[in-house]
């Protein structure tokens, strides 16, 4: 196990697949090497994309990685597709070695699925970008295939989110829907060179004026930051007017057209995190939310294990059912060996 | 606290009152109470009416109730707002009063409103019903404000659920949305003298053949039945069939009209229910329900207790950040009492 750490530490990529499977599979040991990976991580600029299928995302992703790759900078890809239940390593593994960084292993790249709960997928999207950070890419990239609610919660994981809209797609409503407009940090209409590119930009822009600034992703950074430079009147005085104001950019990726102006947006919100603290704001909110949901998650499965050992829910709804107990008691019992450890105040026994 | 439920089985509609608003408040001691009152249950008809605003669910609730009166029994009636976080208690109770029924206190009405949070308002209804139907009405309904899917959680409470619809009121399509369609066991075509009452009974049947059998409410006892007598071909062979239809009913139920037909429906229903074993599977999967929300309320409130007292949440946050921890680290060590108390042979730690 340590090993396994040593290695992808040292910079062996055979030991950083290894270790993404483990999590992808919820293996025996995957939470160890997760917590040892921890204390190496922090260094990572991570990017999500998300967009409706047919958005031209990975080929976007693609351009980005090499371009990246060109100015020194090593980059890890981690595509998702939360609808599905197979992983599609094989195939997805191919595509960006067939593209333009081909035998390049700097630009690592690896697909997730579904495999586990949904809630499970966005736990190990997390555990992934840990391994990639902790290994020392520059870059990790969170990509997902979708555009629904699950991945807005899977591409939360990422410092800065952007978001692509194919050309007339009419799919903004359903954009708004998914909230995936709240959590756009960058927006790109991709295949600007079709028609409808423009009807969808001015589209873009007029949603964008009506969104709320509180909901936009990582607004809790600036919105502290706006409310410190209020309230001490010496403050910098531009502080105060420093909400982020997500930029539309236009792309052809297949030609690598806007390719750079889609990473100057990535490098301006960046810098905008680390201007108004909101990099450590989100990181913050991050593992807040991390350890409730591990909390949550353990905790039930700790509980119905132990439901389970004493009897199983058949064997108390039988009890209830025939009136010999009822399902408050029944739930003071399971969890009396908690109250008991925990020396709980509340116990509606004592 | 036992001269409270001594009071309300003893048949003291002012203990039955003190009892439910104890509930509706989560007032220190109400498990104690409800877990008391359990075995003095399973005896009361449970009936949940639903619809959109405007179907006329209060005024046919009120001749329902004056009709089973005539006819001996005894009624209990909690209308539950979830879109309210105030109690309508004066108001709603006054209404009843108002209605037929005045001075007969063996109508008992009370309202419920979303105090807490809307899973706990859901579990409280169940606690109301609980404490009627150990008062020993006969009769105990659970009439909703609304109609989405905080009222389908509140219904589900109920053997037979009514459903409401508003002549030509268009709101089909966003019923189905909310899943009321899958859960009524009857469906009420109000206001039936009104025009376009025709077509709404018309749509309501058409959507009622699209809709799949596996989903509609008490269907799981039914299919057993189902399966039961197929797996054995000496059984019933009428069984087989056995499979609930929702009869649409018209009713004008400020006039009275319709209001025996509606009674007879619910009847049939309950039939069906004794004649199939719908019933007690209805009450097991409702109790196994029942016991693992308290499961994961409990182990929740007791866990964020213990992790604040093991610093909180922002201090774990603050080691995290500092890298001193890890999330997985930071809850096996919150949960780490509970492990030891289990013997937990999936402890990470051993």
């Amino acid at each position: 196990m340590s090993d396994l750490v040593d290695d992808l530490l040292a910079g062996k990529h055979s030991a950083l697949a290894r270790v993404i499977t483990k999590i992808e599979n919820r293996s025996p040991g995957y939470r160890e090497v997760v917590s040892a990976l921890h204390e190496h991580t922090g260094h990572a600029e991570v990017i999500g994309v998300t967009g409706s299928p047919g958005a031209g995302k990975s080929t976007l992703v693609d351009k980005v990685a090499a371009r990246l790759r060109e100015d020194g900078d090593t980059v890890g890809v981690i595509a998702i597709d939360p609808s599905s239940p197979y992983s599609g390593g094989a195939v997805l593994g191919d595509r960006i070695r067939m593209a333009s960084n081909a035998g390049d292993m700097d630009v690592f790249f690896r697909s997730m699925s579904a495999r586990g709960s949904l809630g499970g997928l966005s736990t190990a999207t997390t555990d992934a970008v840990t391994a990639l950070d902790a290994f020392g890419k520059d870059y990790v990239i969170v990509e997902t295939v979708g555009a629904g609610q699950n991945e807005v919660d899977i591409v939360r994981t990422a410092d800065t989110v952007a978001v692509l809209v194919p050309p007339g797609s009419g799919d903004d409503v359903q954009m708004l829907k998914a909230g995936i407009l709240e959590i756009g940090d960058v927006f790109v209409v991709n295949k600007a060179d079709l028609d409808g590119a423009d009807r969808t930009v001015q589209q873009l822009r007029e949603m964008l004026q009506g969104r709320s600034t509180a909901g936009h992703h990582g607004a809790s950074g600036a919105e502290m930051a706006e409310v410190a430079g209020t309230a001490d009147d010496g403050g910098d005085a531009g502080e105060e007017t420093d909400a982020w104001e997500p930029p539309i950019v236009e792309t052809v990726a297949n030609r690598g057209e806007g390719v750079e102006d889609f990473l100057a947006a990535l490098d301006d919100h960046g810098d905008y995190l680390d201007r108004t603290g909101g990099r450590e704001q989100q990181a913050r909110d991050r593992f807040a939310a991390e350890i409730r949901t591990l909390l949550r998650e353990d905790a039930n499965s700790l509980l119905a294990a132990e439901l389970d050992r004493q009897g199983g829910i058949e064997s108390a709804v039988d009890d209830v059912l025939a009136r010999e107990t009822d399902p408050y008691t029944v739930v003071d019992e399971v969890l009396a060996p908690l109250r008991d450890s925990l020396d709980d105040p509340s116990d509606p026994r004592e």
